[in-house]
């Protein structure tokens, strides 16, 4: 079986063998069982639990050879000491893919831990089965409302395909889910994050490639495998345990070793993979990849309400390699006209004015200025500024926004906005599909930065960019 | 009148005469009557417009002259041709202090603004009467359901006294309100920063005062005054136009100079003024400052239902100058005797084995791991990194916040959380009082660090943390 296909009965099951399921059932019970049919997933299941003969209404067997078919995937969730003998009915059951939930191998602090994963490591040799984890989530496809986590996980079919040495991930970040598509490798023993690259790489529902790294014995392959990804798509990294003292931590968590961080980020780089520090700048990233088109250069307009966010915003381009561009003497003149004789015209353009001393209505002044602004070809991208003073303030933007996605498909344009109202106001915003809000400059200009980044990467290596997935 | 009573009349007006109010009220109409009759402010009103009787159904007055009582404070919201004439008028009037919001002054790219900025300024000379301003939004006090503010703003009688340089502050950050009490010094053609600052040290309702500063041309008496502030409270600065060129948008939004930006620095860090880089730094620290203790040390513990989660924890902690530390034996005890044999207990402390293996109930192996871990005398502040899986899940907490709070007053005690349900899990996290939840280990460490700065410098003077407003 080549490796595509392989991770397809990890990923894409048809049924499941969920072995070790409980009979405990409710809020806290973290029944496999039970959240799959709660996700609706459509493939066939087989609970295993010797001690009932059925859990919500599905039958259950005694064993893994009794159920009816070979299942394409196996879920063990047993104690560590009972894991060998399963593993060893499942590779005569037939089955290939086995997810291993059960915590206490190599990420034990006992030689019994290092014992028990050698034993099923040398079990599946040469039998075509291969092992996820253990120490595991596993996997989730909210493509296929399917997910062997025991934390009950929402569901939403986005296009970020993720693999992660925790299971953490797969609870989502506060403005995305990171499973689309996740992959828990755990321990490793077996399936790594070469082997889940492979999927990542030919997977269609796949736009967005995030990588969770703790460590890896050996970065070669990976490094490899990853640079063929990135070249097809945005493919963004958290490398963590970046200090020596959260590296003896990922080394309890997982047993892997870090390595030297300076390498990792040399490494990253020169493989095309944009590195991200912490997670809200992950999670800013990803949705800038799935929404906006990349900017052609570094230069950005501002509008704005207020000089002193305006002032701001400026200063969070200046810290993250974007700039504002001065503008052509057409654009100065357009903005002239929209503004009293004495103001000042740059960039940022400063809106206030032209509505509250000119008399333009709020919107066609905004509109009008934002338009002139992505006219100019010294700009590659836009950021207006506005204040969230009240919760419907975002319709009124709607057919802006709308306008500029249409006349301007290849300048990205973002919302940096402060107040109250925030929440309230980015759900109208976003709701176009075609623009994002963030909650400061630094967030809003940093994620432009990954998307020049990676047009960069692209350039480089000749690839035109519109040709690929985003 | 010393400089505090003359900031009274600024901050808490008995009376308010409103000139330049327009008759248009509703969306859009930007109308300070309105507005101060919807917040309810209980003082007394005197709309000036010549063009009509009653605006709302309060008496209007044809000229500031009419008006039965000299107004603690006058609001001007004219054309600025207009604006000299009638600041004649207050003065004559008797009124001494005077909000200018209209702009097109020093703020302006003419000659003619700058003309008109030393004619009103000539204007008061001697005469009692200072004007705040022009190009600002004035003051806001939500303890007196008050803002002179054009945009109507949410109130919030929080402890937070903000000194800006832009009106946007008004608005607030997403998480928290600048105002509490505000004061927008705009083009600071007469009352400055420094005279504000007076106002904030004596003013018993602010508890931590927040400065925003685009430039100023004389720093001198500034470093001093708020040298002072500091000592009394947290004082924290938003130091913007770092850049060349948002320098120069700062002296086009306001005519300020900004200055060496490495001065600020050391000037800022030597008054033991807490510098911030932008504004989510901002409202975390400010929030840090109205609800946690000061850490004693550096030393961080850490519980974690995740060991992935926890080791970005503990990156965040390398690069914020916060520490893992290791914990003593009677810790490690008895965080051993909560857990599997095999699990390498340490720091972050790892809490599912206890539960998933060990059998625990949810909440008491949380409760006990974090009284351990608060309880060990390496630990300065604690950390508990959870996921937002469900909506409901912040209630089950509630019983150990209390309990952490009673039992730990000195050691603040924070959440690293994750997942979609953020923001309903923090609201019922904070509802206590006593804790604070971030959306990244990045923003929750950063916070701790600034509480931690602020007790080193209070140590260096040989000041008494607590014995001071927070």
């Amino acid at each position: 079986m080549d490796i595509n296909q392989q991770m397809k009965l990890f990923m894409e099951p048809e049924s499941i063998a969920a072995i070790g399921v409980s009979r405990h059932t409710g809020p806290n019970a973290y029944n496999l069982l039970e959240n799959l049919l709660e996700y609706g997933y459509p493939g066939r299941l087989y609970p295993v639990n010797p001690n009932t003969a059925e859990i919500l209404g599905v039958k259950t067997y005694a064993s893994v050879a009794d159920t009816p078919e070979t299942a394409d995937l196996g879920v063990i969730s047993l104690p560590r000491h009972l894991v060998p003998q399963v593993v060893k009915q499942c590779v005569e059951k037939g089955i290939k893919a086995l997810v291993i939930v059960t915590q206490g191998f190599a990420d034990a602090d006992d030689a019994e831990g290092q014992r028990l994963q050698r034993e099923i490591v040398d079990m599946v040799q040469g039998t075509g089965t291969r092992i996820l984890g253990p120490n595991t989530f596993g996997v989730a496809n909210a493509h296929l409302s399917m997910s062997t986590s025991y934390i009950r996980i929402p569901m939403e079919a986005n296009g970020v395909g993720t693999i992660s040495q925790t299971g953490g991930t797969f609870v989502g970040l506060n403005d995305i889910r990171l499973a689309g598509k996740i992959v828990d490798v755990g321990d490793a023993c077996d399936v790594d994050i070469v082997d889940c690259l492979h999927y990542f790489e030919q997977d269609n529902d796949t736009r967005v490639v995030v990588l969770h790294i703790e460590g890896m014995p050996d970065a070669k392959d990976f490094v490899e495998t990853v640079r063929r990804v990135a070249l097809k798509k945005p493919t963004l990294a958290l490398k963590t345990g970046r200090s020596a003292q959260s590296a003896r931590a990922v080394q309890s968590h997982t047993g892997a070793l870090t390595g030297s961080d300076a390498l990792w980020d040399i490494a990253l780089r020169s493989a095309g993979v944009l590195r991200v520090e912490d997670i809200e700048e992950l999670s800013d990233a990803i949705r800038a990849f799935l929404t906006l088109p990349p900017p052609k250069g570094t230069g950005i307009g501002l509008t704005t309400y207020t000089g002193g966010f305006g002032i701001i915003a400026a200063d969070a381009c200046g810290r993250n390699g974007m700039e504002l561009v001065d503008f052509s003497e057409t654009t100065m003149a357009a903005l002239k006209a929209l503004s009293p004789e004495w103001l000042g015209v740059g960039n940022p353009v400063d809106i206030w004015p032209g509505v509250s001393i000119m008399g333009h209505p709020r919107t066609e002044m905004e509109s009008a200025a934002l338009q002139h602004v992505l006219s100019d070809p010294n700009v590659h991208a836009a950021m207006a500024v506005i204040s969230a003073y009240q919760p419907r303030l975002g319709e009124e933007h709607l057919p802006m926004i709308r306008s500029v996605a249409r006349n301007f498909p290849d300048k990205p344009f973002v919302y940096f906005m402060y107040g109250l109202h925030f929440d309230a106001v980015r759900k109208t915003l976003e709701s176009t599909g075609t623009t994002l809000a963030f909650p400061s400059p630094e967030r809003a200009v940093r994620a432009l930065m990954h998307l020049k980044r990676r047009a960069d990467f692209l350039q480089r290596q000749s690839v035109p960019y519109g040709s690929r997935a985003v």
